[in-house]
């Protein structure tokens, strides 16, 4: 049942020679032209591996550029290894190919990807690539590594520990919002530069992969946020069995999300809990919290105090300025 | 941009939970419930990774059984472990549900995946499962383990080496034939029995997990048969820089494959190339092709000397009692 394509499209192996096999500068990617890969962890060290798909029209948009979606398909997988402390070193591609795919979209989306395995110092060990049937859809499974036990996980935190967050939330929601409903940001007075800003936050994730090390050395507990800040932190109080309390006037806003919050405080809170950040949430004592910080900040990357885990039931509450509303903004989301 | 579902289906999270959770049996798995797995390899081991996507009405039909779909992305790639000589010991799932998926479905495919964890000392650690868009699409990455430095690659062989296949050849195409053109079987008189065999053989490959290690200890070159015997061998042969040599008259088949050779010459060579076998070819030098019989033997798994490998530009010669035949097997294939 393996479809014949047109004359002018290269096959499978020609298509892998041409545009991937230049990706598997890794020895035991055997070049791509094996069955399997072989993988040598180093001593001492143990896994981390995590896969993420993503499919055309669901998770992207498939007039997106091919770059891009092959950028964003690596780089949610280098989150979740970036959450877990882990380095990342390497990655299969599953790549299924709708019916009318062009060796040019090919071509780009290789090209994203070979900059971003610049960027992130990974490379491509194996994978498949095959005709979808019908939409474009990228599998992806990313291989870091930690010293053995040293993988940071959902249900450390501990009550008095401190909670953070790297970077801005809720900008990437505001940009789907924008994608699906042109002049959403116009509508909410956002300027251009900020439309801009919330439009890239959702085409290109930022992973945090520099403060990996730090998570690693200092975290109780880290997950990436890609279902929602408030969502999430519900996985990590239900696996640690704790409350997590958040402070919305703590929480890091981009000046895109400050402007939505003056003009639709409801939109703002959607957005709050939107999803697609790929920003890491942190639990960390409060006893090596300021070496946390000070350490944390050196890699450039911001980091802001937003909350505290509390002994009581597996739950999440947000304030603001004092008064409970977690009410106006957990039970919105469904993921799925 | 994450659907929403009707409210009696499960959300991702309960649906991982109810079905996939109980498949997650290694501590490494966090249970599902973390952005990632952790993996440590046997001390003094190496990975050998593989990952093979399989999309509905491409690589299986949608009306097939669910229990069949699972088993089939499963052992695709337990296959290709297999051939490398590595022992299978995890997988990541990554699972892509059209839109009018069931929870019977899933139920079902879950329980496919059971019935083989335990068939194959195999479990489940990590994945993804999102909404497709379009059509079903399971992306499975297997891992497994050998020593390091013994995993057997394709670029082995050596001239002298003989060459063996597992199993019988071409059973499966004919079954793909039959499933697309119902009464083709018929039509080439094949009985019920014989019907039946090679409709199975489609549906449900068994990869040779059993001779992994004999493959191991004793091949020069191994590979899995997935686009037909010669293909496959093609790419062995161009990989080890070498000339394999077959004869027809020694190549196993089934009591369907003879009767359809019977009826159809041309239709039978076309199955003979017909691909999705997972049966194993190997080089194996001649100095201890008789252990390599007797201990592959011994696990109970058919194996059939076919041809050997011999220098010269790197090419596939099929004979047929000592007339070539390749220009009638080898060109008409295409693959993607």
């Amino acid at each position: 049942m393996s479809g014949k394509i047109a004359a002018e499209r290269p096959h499978e192996f020609e298509l892998i020679k041409r545009y991937f096999a230049p990706l598997a500068t890794d020895a035991g990617s055997l070049e791509l032209k094996d069955d399997a890969a072989v993988y040598t962890p180093l001593e001492g060290n143990e896994l981390v591996l995590t896969k993420d798909m993503l499919a055309a029209d669901v998770h992207f948009f498939e007039s997106d550029p091919p770059e891009a979606v092959a950028a964003k398909a690596l780089r949610v997988n280098l989150s979740d290894l970036a959450a877990k402390g882990a380095t990342a070193r390497s990655y299969l591609l599953g790549l299924a190919l709708p019916h009318d795919w062009s060796p040019s979209w090919v071509e780009r989306f290789a090209s994203g990807l070979k900059g971003d395995q610049s960027a992130f110092d990974v490379t491509l060990v194996g994978g498949d690539t095959i005709h979808s049937g019908k939409n474009l859809m990228v599998s992806i499974t990313a291989i870091g590594e930690t010293r053995k036990g040293a993988a940071v996980r959902r249900n450390g935190a501990r009550p008095g520990d401190l909670l953070y967050v790297t970077g801005t939330i809720g900008d990437a929601a505001a940009g789907l919002k924008e994608r699906l409903e042109p002049g959403f940001a116009a509508k909410y007075c956002l300027s251009e530069e900020e439309t801009r800003h919330i439009l890239d936050r959702y085409l290109l994730p930022q992973p945090r992969v520099k403060i990996a090390e730090v998570v690693r050395r200092y975290a109780s507990a880290a997950m990436d946020i890609s279902d929602g800040l408030i969502s999430d932190a519900g996985h990590m109080a239900r696996a640690s069995g704790c409350q997590l309390s958040f402070r919305l006037e703590d929480i890091p806003f981009s000046s895109a999300l400050k402007t939505l919050r003056l003009a639709s405080r409801d939109t703002f809170l959607k957005c709050l809990n939107g999803g697609d950040d790929y920003e890491i949430l942190v639990a960390v004592p409060r006893n090596v919290s300021s070496a946390f910080e000070a350490v944390a900040r050196k890699t450039g990357c911001q980091i802001s105090a937003i909350g505290e885990v509390s002994a009581g039931d597996a739950s999440v509450i947000l304030s603001d300025n004092g008064t409970d509303i977690s009410a106006a903004t957990i039970p919105g989301f469904q993921h799925f």
